[in-house]
């Protein structure tokens, strides 16, 4: 089959012909990929940067979001039959560790990610456990359904915080972040604040039905989201851009007793942080990772299905899987939104 | 000044001319009463019904639902002056009992209630404690502002549940059940059921945006529930009716560890009630009353700022307060949203 | 091996010589049961009740709570092997429908119970998939261990609610109530208070450290409440004796704003409850059944392994299997805490 | 009247002769005070730091811990006469700002705080407003209710999590983290580990309960922890401490999904903070100032009031007022628990 493949160290990748894979477990399922969308962290691995060479063994397929189709499963598959469109997790829990046995398998004490520690879906086929697969509805477009994951990225951010007549400050409007926008919107919020740099993402979170965007190498975001909320401050930071300074001019710009979570993942770590600023206004921060599974793949999926979330304006290019050469460029420039490859039909 | 009063024992109300009440106590606020709204428990002291006979005593100035202008404030009163508009809450709190003081005063232990337990708002002039007193943002419509007290209701019983991506069942669509359709849309339902009966509240229903609507007299209720989610039953029920068989239909709709907020009253205490289904179900019942003094009020008044809530649709009529009578007579016909006397330019 | 066996429709079990059972799926273990302890479902179907003939099919081995010894499991089995002693979930869930996709899979649409729907474990070896068992620690008696299953409906109960600083009210003390006493002290509550009627369990709460103990036939529940609460009523209620005059009382008794737990099953459905006394009080009211897959079991297993919990006083007897009659009779006087079979050495 | 009054810029303070304070207001409360206590903020403004030289306009008098006898109260008073006695928050809120409105005074936007930005309590008499006085049940001791402020920084902190069932580490062992592991232990942890580097406050720590105690300067903190925990970290992280190293050491040794509460105070702002780890480890971080005001004093009174908590062993000073200098030398030692000045009988 073909598949997008990092066959050797350094930037780039190849699309090159290897094995389809098989059902080795009772509990494994066989899926036709259809559509896969590109992540950040498929552009480190495309980059070769210095996490990537620390954490990819190579040759491995990349890519991890994806939609497709069930071809096969394994005699102890229960929930999925061939013929089902799935969308999957990234996250391949354990199931037998404290996390996964109280309710928070995303964030696995031994959990693989697809396309980092073990072969990825950027490939006409992947197998993987039924654990992480998410039966679509029939009425979520498939072009949409490999972006599931990455929106399940901002549901669980923002789900963290009951938004209900909010001012929320969202920090950073790349894809997620842009995203964030609707679903800040959907989950209540009176008033949604944009801080972004990019025109081209300043665009995009305007798309998205950000009510103010304010670009902090033109204006003091203190002092702006200040002016908007009566010095009240924000109520909320969704911070998304993992860049230091909005972090904390995104505290700084909080309320007291108000409440941050943060997706962002910074350039250092530690990462100079206003944990006094913090303290002396008692913000709650949620730092988040993952998507809950699958409390926050229910919610997206109700939310596409009843047509409340619109991701035809975040996902910008679809390309054939020949293609993707061009489309992590074009994730590179950050001048798009999702990009999605077409595998399969 | 000119008030609604039950002057004597009995049906009905008179427009009297009654002297205009003074600050007494140096927290104290003197409102010039705009507009006022008719409530369901006003209907109760019209028809001077069982309960009322008990609480009532007369002579009374009746009412509670105002918006009104500040004439004069108390030397102690520091968050207004003349000038300002102000909406108000219906309870008044003691300030010292428990509740008072760990931020409950919602439900004082020694609440008094405007229109019940002294004069009330149906009247040119009315002196409450500041404490009560939400001053309202320019941009609400003064028309609309009289009905932030039951909006507060709605708010109130929506907003103890998170709604995001949930199945919710509203069974009653009178006023306060019709904007819960709404309110429960703004909290991110991904689909909003009504159970009604009457024609009239069915298409206040419909114009507020419910989904799909029940008339459980032609259908039965559990079973459409259960077609319209696959078998698994609403994820929450908002129980606005007061009708014994609303409710316990309503609990017998969950899908399992689902969640109930009840703000109906119900026509006997004790009522059956389906207890074992709720146990065996694992649902979480959240009991409401009034409005949380004042985190309910700031999301009321941040979705009316934003135009996020549409109240248009809920006031359905506008009276000079001389049409009280007509006004009562439309609220006891149950075919009315809210109706708004005119008190004073 | 040996079983106690409901062979037959009517009262009582017969001691009876059946099969081995056999692992039949990759996910199974096979436990050799050490003890068992004696539910009042399983005097349930003892007496053969209404509920048991409608539900029970035979012959089926009763029981459900047990401490066993792994002997041999299937080859999908990922967190235990031969050796490991381990006690057991009740609820063997279906792993695919929603309630189990979302972390709530001790309420699945499609459960099964042990020694319900099918063989349970009065028996000296078990079969049941990997999914509902949990590894002993073995700091954690094995004495007591059969009983983490009812333990863990008393601490999924009151962790329902934070008790810190709170006057309890636990109405009925069978040996989930009289545990519950002792759960409610370890969360922070400040005062328990326990209403029972017979002596011999007035008496096992006294030893749980109950601060207070109301017996309602001889004084007024709600008043002696109030005098004990300086007139504010109790914060939480947590019910566990499935009687309607506890139930109501137990409401009334509340303070404004408080909260409820309830495990009891009441004699019928529905059953006369005083929904408007909560609505007017804003109580929250969580009605319980299981315990969380595993957070609840993590809590208990925590609480045993550090001696915060001392179960050697609900665990009043243990029989060999063989007087497994006495044991049923004992339950029935109701002159028992938790009764324990030793079924293997 | 006597006082201790930072009299002049300069380190120390004076013992004066100040004139009696008078209500001036008809909600304010004259109070004799019986006990003072010294927190840290009060030995910050003994040394005239950078903070004291910007912040404090002498003369002033210092202090905000205390418990006092209502001597004469305003016409505007409701919940007070004299004779009651009582303790008092340090936070002084406005009432009227979006904090004061929605519950959440204790971090009002217009806070003024007692010795800090107005004269304090370090004096035989004190006029205070009504809103900041917590009336003492009487079987709270005198000695100890000064300290019930202290106690509500370490409640408030703890009570941001449930901590049934859990592990938790405490960096930091000062009075108000030492007082934590009793609050923590009440609150339903199963095991508490303490960091800390002083030999007196190791010894503190281990009377108050601690189950482990590590000293970082001798071990590595993360490895212990890990060690003590099957690998899988503590579940709750209170920093109490103000140190960075602590800070990060402890989200270090979090486990997956858990919680951090932070009441320390950097020596800078920004500070160095592993927030990348918080983020990949979807930790919830509960930064925390004051008191809820006033859940967080109802707890602490009802475990007062039940001898649930045990404050004997913190407060290891008591002093005649005119012995303040000792006092502060002791404080300043880090030799010290709590340590009471006594001001009048």
């Amino acid at each position: 089959m073909k598949a997008i493949v990092k066959k050797f160290p350094g930037k780039g990748f190849v699309l090159d012909e290897v094995e389809i894979p098989k059902i080795e477990e009772p509990n494994e399922v066989k899926v036709k990929v259809l559509n896969a969308s590109i992540c950040g962290t498929d552009l480190h691995i495309w980059k070769w940067d210095e996490w990537s060479q620390e954490r990819i063994k190579t040759p491995q397929i990349d890519g991890h979001e994806f939609v497709g189709e069930v071809v096969e499963v394994g005699p102890m598959v229960k929930g999925l039959k061939p013929g089902d469109i799935v969308a999957s997790e990234t996250h391949i829990p354990c199931g037998v560790c404290k996390q996964c046995k109280t309710g928070k398998m995303h964030v696995c004490k031994n959990m693989k990610i697809l396309g980092v520690d073990r072969d990825g879906v950027f490939a006409e086929y992947v197998v993987v456990p039924e654990i992480v697969l998410w039966k679509l509805d029939p009425s979520i477009p498939k072009e949409y359904a490999s972006v599931m994951e990455p929106l399940g990225n901002a549901i669980h951010t923002v789900t963290s915080v009951d938004l209900r007549g909010k001012t929320v400050l969202i920090t950073g409007a790349g894809p997620i972040g842009a995203i964030a926008v609707q679903v800040a919107k959907i989950s209540g919020a009176a008033t949604v604040i944009v801080s972004e740099v990019s025109e081209y993402r300043i665009n995009m979170a305007k798309e998205m039905g950000a009510d103010y965007i304010i670009n902090p190498l033109e204006k003091n975001l203190v002092e702006e989201v200040m002016k908007l909320t009566n010095n009240d401050g924000a109520d909320v930071l969704l911070e998304m851009s993992g860049n230091p300074t909005a972090l904390n001019d995104g505290i700084e710009a909080l309320t007291n007793a108000g409440e941050a979570a943060i997706l962002g993942v910074f350039p250092t770590n530690p990462v100079p942080f206003a944990m006094n600023t913090a303290v002396f206004k008692n913000i709650t921060i949620h730092c988040i990772t993952g998507r809950k599974m699958f409390e926050t793949w229910q919610i997206a999926s109700e939310w596409l299905r009843t047509k409340r979330i619109d991701l035809s304006k975040l996902i910008t290019h679809i390309l054939p899987m020949e293609e993707f050469e061009k489309g992590f460029e074009l994730m590179n420039s950050k001048k798009s939104g999702k990009i999605v490859l077409k595998i399969s039909e």
